[in-house]
């Protein structure tokens, strides 16, 4: 049977939010999020970023991206993101879709993560003359970004800052926000609202939930309606949200999500302490949460494949692969990849 | 405990279906429909319909209906439908943002359906000059009505003979396309690709499934492409599609769909015999599925819901009120509903 | 040769504009409507309008109207217009285009004038509920209507009124606006910013202008910038500007708009005077402004045609045609159409 | 009185363009671009071009552009243009407005001129996975370039074999492409018909035409319907386009366009030699058409300035700044220039 380290996306639901599900299954309950589950949601959430929080609950992360996105930008308004950011690379437009034509601007930052200097260099370089030009209206971090690591705190508060200034709004694509907080050992509210983020796609979908997203605005209530307009017309505002409550309801519950994260990031550690000893593979970088982009030989990747170890070549590179450790991968499968590296 | 025919949306999911949600949990599965379970879902959808199914997983019946009109309506293109449907009333215009500024034209016609004479009438009322008007480019019924009725399979492809003779396609909105087969004791290719419906959203959520809506396309593969476009992009491309496609695989496994919403449209129909029984109550609609629309008074009204039973009062009549009936309707539900009446 | 009734959309540029472009054609100017002649309109227009005017100058009514309502209206929002509207039946969805997806709501009522009562009705009709619904945010009228009659400042006013009260913003489509005040011999401001309109499509293309339309906002200056973005973003901001300016300026002095259009006026009121003395014609509405609605034969149109007379025929009835007046009409082809008729 | 040479866009109308205009002015004229004039120019342009065009008239480049793109590139498709495109940096986002969401993708070149080797690269470094990503679906080429420069026949062939074997189509910014036939010596199909370009934005406005631009479309007549109901529904379809479609015919007639072009063209290069011989000032680009990129010292630009010489300082730059030529530009103004120089 194969051992299967290609994405998180394709890990079970964690028994803990299974049950959750059935539990929630009995009788009928109020559609379009107005059940008894969804209800609690916006309290647990609050709690746990020390702050006022606007839910809106949906089932991708894509479409949690590009509600935020679009709330806060106008057509004509540009949004600031690393280069390999997944809107821009892997959502087919989902921000320009929300965003009626919305411009996004990729920009560069070693091991996937911008810095105030490429961010700032960025901006000069698409300064635009009035109406002429697309208006810098958002920054979008993601965290931990697309190649496994993370900012800090005082990256991301610095970089927030400096978008503020211009008079532009603040995104986290958090994916695998789980991730990041377990890999920094910090508080969830150290990275986000407490940093100057304004709105987070918090991502439990890769980490043991279903199809359970939620897209969390701090201290912003007036943009909960623009944000609940845009879930409702595009199809997002699920009848039967209470599965999709009951499950993040389980998920927040004895810090659940920040021990699944934990688990895998140390699943991810331990392979690239591996790596790390080996006379020939290398990190490509850091790894600070739970991927490792491995580089090494064609043939090295030939052999774990032959292995049914499946991972992801990294498109136009021989020598890169990603392997990436979620809530549900065993000691054994990792003991089995070690031994086959 | 409060007894609740407010709607089939607030129905919990059905047993088999929460079986096979449970049974899909194990293990990796390749990501974004491309799993086992999903790649089932087009043979078994060809062969319950007779005939090649292109078939688009989706969470809900609003992204199925926006997807369908938006991948064969140009932003110029005009889509009629009942002035009851609920593309028209009830999606917040998902139809013009998938379709990029196509315009519903709502057409009038007797208990939730649109006739020969109404489409026919509206389609000359709306006739334009070239460039300068919208081009009339689909028909969407829905199957059964928002009033809870049903088109015969000869009312069905008259209008849509008349539609494609107009070179418009045609699309079903079957949010409940369950009770109404099981209303009409047809096979359901009958009221559908065998006559003349290019596209049917073919709704299971309604009837016992979590959140499980399949667009299904019929003979025109070359529509895919668009379709799944628009699925991505909208954010609508589950990376774990395994849960919903298990889901529907029970759902259309041994019959279940259709019994299910048999049992709902029996339920329906015991109440509706005791309305029409009734010295004072009425029946607004025929009741031919799951739905019955009551005509009473506001005393009568207050009577029910004095007695904790749930159901919709009518915007704008104090006269009118809805009950729904599903899968999980119990006997005894409805002998409280009837004894209350 | 042929005399022309079609539409002053025919008519050519009156000799006071033609003169105003040529003397503007000297020398450089600054692009992009910063010149000298566009920077005095606002000035100009606010005189005549007494109170505080923001001015986009453009090339078409269909531009001014949608710029307009795409300023003022969310993608969920709807705009409330009488069913024979411009915008609705002859611009090609440009309102739907501008506004990502809002909807237009077609409402009756007699002789091309929407009334309190059909207005009431039709917001009642399309009552939703919360975000699944689309949210009224505009109204728009058209004066003179497109059946050639006037709202009066009173009808005008309760109108805005009503509009004002539900949250709506308010709108008057102008391609004809100096025919409408013409035939009511009123003051332009009369009908628009003091009788509630937040924002009038000023049209003079119809009216001896070459191709200059301009968007006028009533003291809500702050709605300029995006409209502004909008007029840019859709390619409307012309680079030599001062040629539509001009023309304006020229059209604005000495009351020249007013005199044009009551010339134009003037000759619609003699055709509909023989038109009333002719013992089978008939006027299918009264003549305000400057177009005439006969109700006739088919023959007797035939036998207008065979004299080389043009007008339109109206579509889908055999026994109404249109006549339009312009600046450009003269006695003499007056005299031949009512000596024809 | 200041001497100009900030823009094209700040020119007059050229006097045969003019006296077109006012002999136009007679009698009616059918409206929306079916008049006598309008119907002349297929013929002319095809002529012009040695084969089949479909021509749509409008008013800015900007609209050209964007429709053209919009034609060819569904809302998730890419469009690859010049880092420096006016399409990237001055339209506001038209093309992402017209084309619902369309991405544009930023290409680096030298002197304004992507190449193959740098187009290939950003494909390369785009390249998606199926619907997840963008598809390239069109290459735009400015000529000449925002930098002055001008691609050679060759060049424009080997790139539009490249994006054709990729499926991708191709389109022409050519707001100066009078001044790129001008300066290339060459005929004006064989750098674009013949070349491989499939769409033409065929600019006048900069070159003595009062607000004039042709989209002009190569042997793909099945186009012309979605060009026209871009055009319509964005408000650039004018009722009295006969004035557009005079000008058009005189600037084609007796090849005027292109002496036009090669006047300012001789007057840029007078210029550049000046500078070319100028101890401390030097070209930043080749001069190939009509504008002057001079790098030079902020002194000497702050001495121009104060001799009421205008022209562009480029934004972020002390020691660049554009001078551009017109069909306008006297002897007696470049003898001025070089002087104070």
């Amino acid at each position: 049977m194969a051992v299967n380290f290609s994405s998180d996306n394709e890990t079970p639901i964690a028994p803990a939010m299974m049950d959750a599900i059935v539990e929630a299954n009995h009788g009928t309950a109020t559609a379009y999020a107005e059940d008894a589950w969804s209800n609690q949601l916006e309290r647990a959430f609050s709690e746990l970023f020390r702050t006022d929080v606007t839910v809106l609950l949906v089932t991708t992360g894509t479409v949690a991206n590009a509600i935020a996105l679009a709330t806060v930008t106008p057509p004509w308004g540009s949004v600031y993101c690393h280069q390999s950011a997944h809107i821009q690379n892997d959502e087919s437009g989902a921000p320009e879709f929300f965003g009626n034509g919305l411009r996004l601007v990729p920009v560069e930052g070693e091991a996937g993560k911008l810095s105030l200097e490429t961010l700032s260099q960025s901006i000069r370089d698409t300064e635009g003359h009035g109406v002429h030009s697309y208006l810098p209206s958002a920054l979008s971090l993601t965290q931990s970004t697309e190649s496994g690591t993370v900012y800090t705190a005082d990256e991301v508060r610095s970089l927030c800052d400096y978008a503020h200034d211009l008079g532009m709004k603040t995104h986290m694509d958090g994916a695998r926000f789980a991730n990041a907080v377990a890999g920094l050992g910090c508080h969830p509210a150290e990275i986000t609202a407490e940093a100057g983020i304004d709105m987070l796609s918090f991502g439990a979908s890769k980490n043991g939930c279903m199809a359970a997203e939620a897209l969390l605005i701090f201290n912003q209530p007036q943009w909960r309606d623009t944000a609940e307009r845009l879930r409702k017309r595009s199809g997002h505002l699920l009848s039967k949200m209470r599965y999709v409550s009951a499950q993040l309801l389980a998920y927040l519950e004895d810090n659940r999500w920040l021990e699944m994260a934990t688990h895998a990031n140390q699943q991810a550690a331990k392979f690239a302490a591996a790596v790390k000893s080996h006379p020939q593979a290398n990190l490509e970088y850091p790894v600070q949460a739970n991927e490792v982009f491995l580089k090494w030989t064609d043939e090295g990747f030939t052999h774990l494949e032959s292995l049914d170890i499946l991972f992801q070549r990294w498109p136009g590179r021989d020598d890169l692969a990603r392997f990436v450790f979620g809530h549900s991968t065993t000691d054994q499968e990792i003991e089995f990849l070690i031994s086959a590296l």
